[in-house]
């Protein structure tokens, strides 16, 4: 409707442009020269530094040939190129796409093929799997290593050395920004629960929007921040947190390797101020934890995502000297837009009583716009008891562009015009979000509903378990029952029956969420450390099909 | 150009929507519904009621027949019905207007026929300007009266009390958000150094990103911040911190009236963390410091825009228990884009050193984008050694959509594809900003560029000077020279020879810059506070004529 604001009030580049990462980038060379950027094997970057080096990456890669819209793919650890490669790939004009470092090679070789990747950086660690699926992709690329003294002895795959190839950035080169904030900054392959991973496609925008966003939610702002990469770099680009702590001059802490001896060493050297971890890092944690550890004065801020950790261990880890923040997020919405926002009313709880709301996938972040919990076919809003399960759908500026050559799967993900997350989840009365299970994990039993993850969090509780995975197999008289897997800690194998662990459950659950079914064997898992139930189910029903004929 | 990332990946409502401060409030009200978001009249309003109170607004005036693209004045100090207006107009649709209270009646009556203003919000304490603007004006408007007992006795300007009107909302109607991020949200008139005000139209998306910016910049994020409302709402929507204190769910203390003593209870009240001041209320707050003041544990901060304070003011406020984060801006670019950001090597300065680094205007903020000090004609940058001089250039998201009803206007604030701020700065070798004077006010004297603050600054150090001006005056050899309009403090009045004062600036300034003739009189300003030097121009050159003529 035109009216007398929207009339000789037009864009100009004066007063719009499009948003980008980069620009923090820009500003924090600018305005935190001297500040430290990055740590990587005890060598300090600041961010004057950093940022000349992103720029020469960027610059090289025009120089290479790079033109925008192309795809350059890197597969790394944690180490200093990886964490160069989110900015200075950008810079190029290029779309980045950091590939998954535990996928094997013929998973790769997909991704490269998929994505039509022109230029390969691969850390010398993992040398072997990428020569592999390089082959195996058969396209021709430009291979760039990136050696380090810790990345092994495997032969180059390439035939140039990442800082011989920064050495062939020309300064005259103009760096390429966005046209268009909808444009294109990273792609990141789904590891896929079926078929073949999807390529999910960021944009300028989102990856504007999310890293202030990140970096608000995990209280990164007004204080020192040091950052310790233990979150790989190809999860979301470690969470837009790459561009977000360039947007407050925080330090980063690069990584190569995740294990609490290193973690430890790298709060002592550095004063890490915040880290990342999937529950079961907090485990290691607390078992780690070195002899003269003493709990830090401002706790170490954990941001944590993933299934809930199970209570004690959110307890322990506290008791240490963290604080952990849960937060909730998907490779489709550019990663977290949830969090368990502490409210001042939990002070007055106990530790135990708090560590359960801690677990809660919670709330939207401050730039996620809309999230919903409804019913999917009717788009009806379930009620906030606690109890009426529904699935989490989210609309705003942290989704994707879509899937990369897929337009199917895009319209299916979009439907109806909100993001489907496939996960079922229930409201509890003060609104906070508590996911349940995937959509398609639910097992549902006699027509009732049962979560898998609130059968596997009761047996958790168990002394004697070390993992577990509950799915459903058919069953004549109730549809589904549930099946618990279970894998015992390794002192303990043989310790318990499958009638002792179905009495454990029945005092714990209601009748029709007890396993009917146990089987004592090793959890196995996918490269990014998912659990594929669908294969799971599939193997489990084999199994005990087998038992009902053998018996 | 079309590629593989721009195809089949187009935007839709699950993956863009316009940005908006009013979802700040959206989510405020679902993730801190308990938590206070403002106290007024000792009465507080937790973030659900707030909400609520503001959607109720919103109602009411679609109720009352507002369309989008109207403009919906209001004229009120800082009380609780000037905060809700800044959601609550912009749920109806319609862009708000601020008026400056403090402005005329002939200036208001051409603000509010110049908007094309429907509904006008009158705080009881400004009825009778607003009562002789509406006549003048010759509008015909729906006056709504904010009334409150602090408000004074004057007479109800319209036929409905703001309460009664917030009574009239119907929960059905639905609320109106923006189309596009482009719709205009509020209306700001600048007070004009020449001419009529003009009216700075901003955007949702300004609106949104620079309230972000703002709590960022502000160091408010991850903490409780309790934010005193010493700054007028009327600037800048308050600089979009009635926007941003949403996205983080801070506390507003309302505030009819800015004086120390309301200050200092404030704090004591309800631990402010927070508040705005221009360089004068510094001084307020040490002159009237109460007799059992304690400064806090954790420094209250202030955030400081206009003219550098001097150093002792500065010196002293920290002393009291301040922090004073400098920050610079202007209406035309949605407040505040640049800040003093304390770098880490400043801790080893002495307090005096420090003091005069705080002062200086600095660097863009997280949102600013682009920022250049040039020479306007050449668009060159100017050299960081702390002399030569340039026009402060701005280019980005948080540039205005221009001037309402005003293209000519707009085309040259935005001419050369940048805003053109008016200021002149130099750049220090470390990359800080420091504004040395209005472009129009710049003296040239014998082809040399003087800086009409620094002189004000030479001046200010004098300890009888109360207040200064420094303007232009012509000359037949020199072009134009210096001349010094001087305030004494009131017991120091006579205390001063023109002859004196040229001496005590000789010792402290290269000769040029040395005033020539010095005025003894009071110092004018405008409604906001600001010297209109062209006028000043006009008076002392009369002044200094007859002077001359009379000798």
């Amino acid at each position: 409707m035109s009216n007398k604001f929207n009339t000789d009030l037009d864009r100009c580049r004066a007063n719009y442009q499009p948003l980008t990462p980069l620009r923090f980038l820009d500003r924090a060379m600018d305005v935190y020269p001297n500040r430290v950027a990055a740590i990587h094997r005890g060598k300090s970057y600041t961010w004057r530094e950093y940022g000349e080096r992103c720029r020469r990456l960027g610059r090289a890669l025009i120089g290479a040939g790079v033109q925008r819209g192309d795809t350059v793919a890197i597969m790394a650890t944690n180490v200093l190129a990886m964490l160069e490669a989110q900015f200075g790939v950008p810079y190029s004009g290029a779309v980045i796409n950091c590939i998954n470092s535990r996928l094997d090679a013929a998973a790769v070789a997909f991704i490269l093929e998929h994505s039509e990747a022109k230029i390969f950086f691969v850390d010398r660690q993992l040398a072997d799997v990428a020569r592999e699926a390089i082959a195996q992709s058969g396209r021709d690329m430009m291979v760039i290593d990136i050696s380090e003294p810790e990345a092994g002895s495997a032969a180059p795959v390439g035939k140039i050395e990442y800082e011989d190839f920064l050495a062939t950035a020309k300064a005259s080169v103009e760096l390429r920004y966005p046209e268009d904030e909808w444009d294109a900054i990273a792609l990141n392959y789904t590891s896929g629960t079926t078929g073949n991973p999807k390529g999910v496609v960021y944009h300028h925008r989102g990856a504007y929007l999310n890293a202030l966003g990140q970096v608000m939610t995990g209280d990164m702002v007004g204080r020192k921040t040091v950052y310790l990469w233990t979150l790989p770099l190809f999860h979301c680009n470690g969470w837009c947190y790459a561009w977000g702590l360039a947007a407050i001059g925080a330090t980063s802490v690069c990584l190569r390797k995740v294990a609490a001896e290193e973690i430890y060493a790298a709060i002592a050297a550095y004063g890490v101020t915040h880290f990342c971890a999937a529950p079961t890092v907090l485990s290691f944690l607390i078992a780690g934890k070195p002899a003269n550890w003493v709990a830090p004065k401002h706790p170490i801020e954990i941001i944590c995502a993933g299934a809930s950790p199970p209570v004690a261990v959110m307890q322990q880890t506290i008791e240490l000297g963290f604080k952990v923040l849960h937060v909730y997020g998907m490779t489709e919405l550019h990663g977290v837009v949830t969090l368990c926002e502490e409210q001042e009313e939990w002070g007055g709880l106990d530790l135990p009583t708090r560590c359960q709301r801690y677990g809660r996938q919670g709330v939207r972040t401050v730039v996620t716009d809309e999230m919903m919990v409804a019913d999917p076919a009717t788009y009806q809003p379930i009620p906030a008891d606690g109890e009426t399960m529904g699935e989490v759908l989210f609309r705003g500026n942290l989704g994707m562009k879509g899937y990369l050559k897929n337009p199917k799967a895009t319209k299916d993900a979009f439907a109806g015009d909100w993001y489907h997350s496939g996960d079922l989840a229930v409201l509890h009365p003060d609104g906070y979000m508590e996911i349940k299970d995937r959509a398609k994990d639910i097992i549902i039993s006699g027509g009732e509903n049962v979560s898998s993850l609130e059968v596997e969090d009761v047996l958790y509780t168990h002394p004697d378990v070390l993992n577990v995975a509950v799915v459903a197999v058919p069953d004549a008289k109730w549809g589904e029952v549930p099946c618990a897997v279970v894998e015992l800690k390794p002192d303990r194998v043989g310790s318990l029956t499958e009638e002792q662990v179905i009495a454990y459950c029945r005092q714990r659950l209601a009748g029709f969420k007890t396993p009917r079914h146990v089987i004592f064997e090793p959890i196995v898992r996918t490269a990014t450390g998912k659990l594929q139930k669908f294969k799971l189910r599939d193997h489990v029903a084999q199994v005990i099909a087998n038992k009902a004929k053998a018996a």
